[in-house]
C-alpha cells in the first residue's frame, strides 16, 4: 500500500479529478508507482487527498480508460501500465498538454483494443456488434450498383436534412411501425451514434441527466459524460425499465432524458412489454422527461413481431426516435435517421451541418434505391431466418460448454445472448487471457462499471464453427481461472 | 431609442450573455420591443446591463446568428424579425428550455438562410463553394461503379483510422506534394470540417485562443466557439498572414493554435508565398504553436503550381494537414483526411470512434478506387481547365458591370474572387435584394463580423451563363441601393 503526501489545490483551474489524474500519472511515470502497486481504497483516498469520493471515482475511471490502472471488483484498484499513454508524450510540441486539458474523454481502454484487435488475423470476434460478412447480400449490392452506375449525375452537398429522396421513402416505410411522419421531421445521420452526439451537443445544457437502462450499451461510449452530463442507471426487470425508477431518479433541479432501447436490449437482449412501454411513456411525460428511443434492432425479430415503438403511442413530440440499417444491412453505409418534431429536427440539422455538413450522399442515394426497389424487404426475411439459425445454433453449444459455469438468456432478436458467470472471476484477466487464445470478447462491465460476470455475446457476426471453437475455448479459459482464484 | 430597466443576476446559474438574449427574446415576445426599435449602442447598452462591453457583444451577436436583431455597420442595432426563433417554441414538451441551454451554438442567420435557399427552383448562386454539377466527371464515375460492382464483398466497420488501402492510396498520393508520412498517420474523416469538430473535441481545452486569417472561413462555422474557445483574426498582405500578427496576438497563458488555409485562401484567394510559408512555420515553432494547415484547394491551380504545403517542411509534428476530396471530384462522398503526429492521429480516431464509428466504407471505397485507377488525376487535368475558363469568363463579366462599384483580386486557383463594393451600403439588405432576384450571394460579413463590404463569388458553382445573368442583376441591385441609401 503506498501513502501519499500530495493534495490537490482547490484554488486551480485545473478541475481536482483532473489534477487527481496528473498526479497519479506523475508518480507513475517518476517510477514513484510500480506496476502492480494496489491504490488505497475510494474511501481512503478521498480522506488522504481531501476531496469527494465521487472527485476520486471520476479519477479513477479516467486512469482505467487510459489503460494505468485496473480495478477488480472488491479488491482494489492497481497500476498495471504505463505504456500505452507515456509512449504518447514524447514528441517535441507537446500536442500532449493540449490533450489533457481537451472535452472529450477517451474511449475507455478494453474498447480501445476491441477497436484495434478487431483488424488482427485470425481473430474470433465473440462479441462484434454487426452482421458478419456471410450475411452481406452481396448479390443484391451487385445489382443495385449496376442498375445505379449511369444514374449519378452530380454529388454536391445535400439539404441539411439528407436527401430529401431518402427521407421520403422513410416517411413511407416508417408507417409500417405505426410512425406518421412528414420528410421534414427527418433527420440523416451518420449511424445512430452521431445521432446522440448531436443530441448531446444541440440539445441538453451540461449538467443534464441521462436516464438510461443499466446494463446500457450508453455506459460504453463517453458521448455524453464528456460534455458534462452524467449517467443514471434504471433497474430492469424482465419486462424492461421498472417504471418506479424513472421517478426516483428524475433531477428535481436538472434537466433530464431518458434513452432507451426498448426492443432486443443492448446487451440485455431484453424486449420491452406493450403495457410497460405505456407506462414508460405516461411517467415520463407527467415528469416532463423527453425520450430518446433507439430501434436499431427492431428489424431484427425471429419469433414474432416486437410491440410497436414508443414513438408510435407519442402524441406529444416527447419522443427523438433514432433508427439505422447498420444492423440490419451494413453498417458502412454509416446511414441512420432521427425523427421527432419538425423544430427540435430544424436544430439538429443545424448542427449537423456545422459538424460534417451532411452524410455522404453516395451511401443515401444507394440506400435509397436499396429500400424502394424492396431489396431491403426481401434481405431482412432472408436474414431473420439465417440469425435464427445462428441462434440456435450458440444457444446449443452454450448447452454443450456452460451449463456448469453459466446462466443466459434466450434472446427473441437482436444480436445478443447476455452471459452471466456463476462464479466470480476477474473479467479484465478473462478478456486479456482470451486475447491469447485468440479470442475477443465484451465483458460486461464495459455496459455496467460495477463489478460484474456478464460477457455479451454476439451471434450475428462469426460464423457457426468459429462459434463452437471460440465458446469452447472460452469456457476453458474460464474453468482454468476459476481454478486459480479459487473463486467459486 | 429604448429604455431598459432590468438588469442580469449575477448570481444566477445562468450565464449573463444568456440572460440577457433571454430577456431580450422575453421583450420582443410580449411586444414591447417592435420590429424596427432601435437598441442602444454597446457601450449604452453595457452600462444600462451593468455588465461588460464584451458580455453585451457576445448577446448581439447571438441574437444576431438567430435572426432577432441585425447591426448595420455604424448605425446600432435593430429589431428585424421574431418569428422565426419564436414559432419554435411552441411545442408541448418545451424542447426550448433544453435547447436554451445545450453547447453548440446555431449556425449564422445568413448561413442558415443560404443553406435552405440554395435548394430553391431556378435560383443563381453566386456563392457557392462547391464544384458545379457539370463539373462531375460522370463518365468516370460510372466506369468505376460498374467496375466495383461486384467486389463488395462486405461492408462491416472498418478500422478506427479507416479503410487501410486508402490511407496507404494517400499516403502515396502525398508524396507529391512532400508530405511523407506512414498510413498509421492519416485519419479518414467525413470532410475537412469534421477533423476541425475532432480537433475542437479532442485537442484543445476550452479556453485556447485560434488564431486565423481575417477574414476567415472558420469565421462562419462555430466549432470552436461553441465549444468554449476564442477566435483572434490575424491580418494578411497579399502573401499572406503577417509574421508579427501570430507574436502579437498569441496568448501567454492560453493555449494558443492557428488556424491558416495558406493555399487559395477561403474567402480571400490569396496564395501565401514560399519565404512566408518557412517565417510562419518558425514564428510558430519558437512559440510553440501547433498549426492546423487546411489545404482543401491545392488541387485546383490554374496558372503555375503552388507552393509546398507548411507540412513539408514540418520537422517536429507541428502541423496537422487536411486535406479533401470535396473541392476538386464531389463534397458528396464526404471524405477528407487528417495528417498528424502518429499519437495525435490515434487521439483523433479515438473520438472518431465514438463520433461517428468512422466514415462510409462505401464512399472510401470508390475514392481508393478513383486514386489508384488514375481516374482522379486524368480528371483534375480537366478540372483545371475548365475553372479556367469559368474564372476568366467571371473576371470578363465583373469588369463589364462592375468597374465602376468595385474591386476585386485575380485568383490563381481555387474557387473565389473577393469583391470588394466601393460604396457603403448594407450587406443585409443587399442579401435580402437578391434573394428577391432569385439570387444567392455570401456576404462577406459572414468572414469577418466586422462592418465590411465584400462578396465572395464562386465561379465553381455556375454556368457561364447564369454567371453573365446573376452577377448583371447583382450589379443593379447594387447601384439601386446606393441610390436610395446614398451612401457613396
Amino acid at each position: 500500500m503506498i501513502d501519499i503526501n500530495w493534495k490537490p489545490d482547490k484554488n486551480s483551474s485545473v478541475t481536482l479529478y483532473k489534477q487527481i489524474v496528473n498526479y497519479i500519472i506523475r508518480e507513475i511515470s517518476t517510477g514513484n508507482f510500480v506496476i502492480g502497486t494496489k491504490l488505497p481504497s475510494q474511501r481512503k483516498l478521498s480522506e488522504m487527498l481531501g476531496v469527494n469520493r465521487s472527485t476520486v471515482v471520476e479519477a479513477l475511471d479516467e486512469l482505467k480508460s487510459r489503460g494505468f490502472v485496473e480495478g477488480k471488483g472488491g479488491g482494489g484498484t492497481r497500476i498495471i501500465n504505463n505504456t500505452w499513454s507515456l509512449l504518447s508524450s514524447t514528441s517535441k510540441l507537446n500536442w500532449e498538454n493540449y490533450i489533457d486539458g481537451s472535452i472529450h474523454k477517451p474511449n475507455l481502454r478494453t474498447i480501445q483494443m476491441v477497436n484495434k484487435l478487431e483488424y488482427e488475423k485470425d481473430i474470433i470476434r465473440l462479441g462484434t456488434g454487426e452482421p458478419g460478412p456471410e450475411l452481406f447480400p452481396q448479390d443484391m449490392m451487385s445489382k443495385i450498383l449496376n442498375k445505379y452506375s449511369n444514374k449519378i449525375k452530380s454529388l454536391g452537398y445535400l439539404e441539411a436534412k439528407g436527401l430529401l429522396e431518402l427521407r421520403k421513402i422513410l416517411s413511407q416505410y416508417l408507417k409500417n411501425y405505426g410512425i406518421n411522419v412528414s420528410p421534414a421531421s427527418i433527420l440523416i445521420v451518420s449511424g445512430a451514434l452521431q445521432a446522440l452526439q448531436l443530441i448531446s451537443l444541440s440539445l441538453l445544457p451540461p449538467g443534464s441527466r441521462i436516464l438510461m437502462e443499466n446494463p446500457s450499451y450508453l455506459k460504453s461510449i463517453h458521448i455524453f459524460q464528456s460534455l458534462g452530463m452524467n449517467l443514471a442507471g434504471l433497474k430492469m426487470d424482465n419486462e424492461g425499465i421498472i417504471p418506479d425508477e424513472i421517478s426516483k431518479n428524475s433531477g428535481k433541479k436538472v434537466n433530464t432524458l431518458l434513452y432507451t432501447i426498448p426492443t432486443f436490449h443492448n446487451p440485455t437482449g431484453i424486449v420491452m412489454t406493450e403495457n410497460r412501454r405505456m407506462e414508460i411513456l405516461n411517467t415520463c411525460e407527467s415528469y416532463r422527461i423527453p425520450i430518446i428511443e433507439d430501434d436499431v434492432y427492431r428489424e431484427l425479430w425471429m419469433d414474432e413481431l416486437p410491440p410497436m415503438p414508443l414513438k408510435t403511442k407519442d402524441k406529444n413530440g416527447n419522443v427523438l426516435y433514432l433508427g439505422s440499417i447498420s444492423k440490419s444491412l451494413a453498417p458502412g453505409f454509416r446511414i441512420g435517421w432521427v425523427v421527432g418534431p419538425e423544430h427540435v429536427i430544424d436544430r439538429l440539422s443545424d448542427i449537423k451541418m456545422q459538424t460534417d455538413y451532411g452524410s455522404s450522399s453516395i451511401s443515401q442515394l444507394i440506400l435509397a434505391e436499396w429500400i424502394s426497389s424492396g431489396f431491403y424487404t426481401e434481405h431482412l426475411e432472408k436474414l431473420r431466418i439465417q440469425l435464427k439459425h445462428r441462434r440456435d445454433k450458440t444457444l446449443e453449444i452454450l448447452s454443450e460448454n456452460f451449463k456448469d459455469i453459466a446462466l443466459w438468456n434466450i434472446p427473441k432478436g437482436g444480436f445478443y445472448i447476455w452471459l452471466k458467470l456463476k462464479c466470480n472471476i476477474s473479467m479484465n484477466k478473462l478478456f486479456l487471457e482470451a486475447i491469447k487464445e485468440k479470442i475477443l470478447i465484451n465483458p460486461g462491465n464495459i455496459y455496467d462499471f460495477s463489478n460484474n460476470q456478464h460477457l455479451r455475446i454476439s451471434y450475428s457476426y462469426v460464423s457457426n464453427s468459429d462459434m463452437e471453437v471460440g465458446l469452447k475455448k472460452l469456457s476453458y479459459i474460464i474453468r482454468d481461472l476459476i481454478k486459480q482464484e479459487d473463486s467459486c
